[in-house]
């Protein structure tokens, strides 16, 4: 599916609106009850005291993203006919989450606007989005101990360990011209895969599926993540308009070494244009050629085959699952990680 | 007890030197070898990946305070004859989210020290400090969960979910006249004695105690939190020397209405020095005018009284528990909350 669009020029895997609308439909139409459900739990949370916390909560648990989280855990928990009341419960637990950690990475980003809202830190403060973010963590590990399953609780609290130690890593990492790609997938597998293998793990799990479709699912939910997150690296790049909504090298203005930035540096060595511009800590070297070293075709290329071939293994880890809409989702998800244009 | 002592000249109810090491020695004689394990346990914590947070970690999980929450889940869990193994658990995983949330409110405080040691937002910065508190909250969650008792778990993520809701209330009410005695009685429930309460009632339920048992900790965790928060607003008027380490009136000056705040505006009326500094949002009238109206005697003596009765209402709910060296303990550490002097 690698193409040359007329619009950059450059080779990638994005695909047009068409095909994408219709992944989307692949993915939700199985589940789009249950994500009903879920969302009216979700602003459900924000009648509870105290009083000051409704404005808050509301704006931060209003739907805006893709949701796509809840929904491989509803779809997980599709591939068993048991029943998904529970899985329902850690749908929303794991949005929760989600949620809770994109407070704080806007808060540590001192981003403004986040999917056309702005930002809690934009608009209370940082000294509240940091509590507010920690609120949503706590209504997550409330909201996930309905489930009644230790087991996935504490996996739970392990995605959130992963969560911030992969956010820590990644500040602890900045400039660092030695990392390499296993130092990414790791810090990768910490940041998205971890939560996305215990949303599709716990699925699975919660339904009362055998061992075995637990395994492929945490083996398809991590595999999904690091796809996932590698194609966001590349967006941050190669956005195909202002569809991603920040500008383009975001994070490398802060030195990340994502996936194409690393292999730029390997692309263009010791006297690169990226290893002068991160070498320096951003202060020697321009920003637009270092970000254009990253934008080489070749450099897009090779980052979106490493993309493909965790999104094949994602599907691959479906082989001994049986076919059924939820089944068919779910090779859409991981299609859709690698494919979307945002 | 309450006496007036000739360094400040005030009243209030701060103990001598030796009368406090003597509480000292009664609350933690009884469990001296358990929380030595607990220590230990903390420490262990910190040789888990990635590396670079074995630095972070070190700093923060270094015994510096009282540790006096994971205290009084120990002693609640000696009531009883049961096996003590989870409550050491729990008492871990209490003073971890309470090492947490100090790093939280020391990033939102931007405080650079605390009992002598630099804060984490002061050594690795902010936005660092935002994601080790989130990482050193979820520790605590995973640590919770080895417990094995959901009930325990759920009142956990309640207690952080009542810290937070706490942290941000005190934010929203700063400045604010129209503050009761009771939203700051409801307030401090939130910050301090839901974690108390929490910890007291695990350490009874996890060793297997009665409900009753399990009641009455509940309700001597919730009034002794009450006591402890309300003493540590007063001292931060009428400290003792440096002994809290904090410059005197430091949380009048960011707004926060405090019950020594609330006692001293009810008292000096709308046009008096409270009223007029806070009224102005901080701007309007001398800081120095405002924190003396709050350490009149009269305030300060008022504020002990009703912190005086949350402590005595601690030591009532232990009426129906049979002597012991561990129930003497928890008398001891109602009094230490009242009479402490930092």
């Amino acid at each position: 599916m690698t193409s040359t669009t007329a619009d950059t020029g450059r080779l990638h895997l994005a695909a047009g609106s068409e095909e994408l609308a219709e992944l989307l439909d692949r993915i939700y139409s199985p589940v789009e009850e249950e994500l009903g459900r879920v969302k009216t739990h979700l602003l459900s949370l924000d009648g509870s005291p105290p009083r000051f916390l409704d404005e808050l909560l509301e704006h931060v648990l209003q739907p805006t993203g893709k949701r796509l989280r809840p929904a491989v855990t509803l779809l997980a928990s599709k591939l068993h006919s048991g029943d998904g009341r529970n899985a329902e419960i850690m749908a929303a637990a794991v949005e929760l989450l989600h949620i809770a950690s994109m407070v704080h990475d806007d808060t540590v980003d001192n981003s403004y606007i986040r999917r056309g809202k702005a930002t809690v830190n934009r608009v209370w403060g940082r000294n509240a989005a940091v509590l507010v973010g920690d609120y949503v963590f706590a209504i997550s590990a409330t909201v996930v101990c309905d489930t009644g399953n230790i087991r996935v609780i504490r996996r739970f609290a392990e995605a959130i360990m992963d969560l911030s130690a992969g956010e820590l890593n990644e500040i602890a990492s900045a400039y660092s011209l030695s990392q390499t790609r296993d130092d990414y997938f790791q810090r990768i597998y910490q940041k998205t895969a971890s939560l996305f293998s215990t949303a599709a793990e716990a699925g699975a799990a919660l339904s009362g599926a055998p061992e075995d479709t637990a395994k492929a699912m945490e083996r398809f939910g991590r595999n999904l993540g690091l796809a996932f997150q590698i194609v966001d690296d590349i967006l941050d790049f190669d956005a195909i308009g202002d569809e991603i909504g920040k500008p383009v090298g975001s994070d490398l203005a802060q030195g990340i070494m994502t996936l194409p930035v690393i292999i730029a540096v390997e692309r263009g060595g010791p006297d690169g244009p990226l290893a002068r511009f991160l070498g320096g800590s951003g202060k020697v070297g321009r920003t637009e050629e270092a970000v254009a070293a990253v934008q080489d075709p070749a450099v897009i290329n090779e980052s979106y085959e490493i993309a493909a071939r965790y999104s094949d293994e994602a599907i691959e880890s479906l082989a001994t699952i049986k076919s059924s809409p939820a089944r068919d989702a779910l090779e859409a998800v991981a299609s859709y990680a690698l494919h979307r244009r945002s």
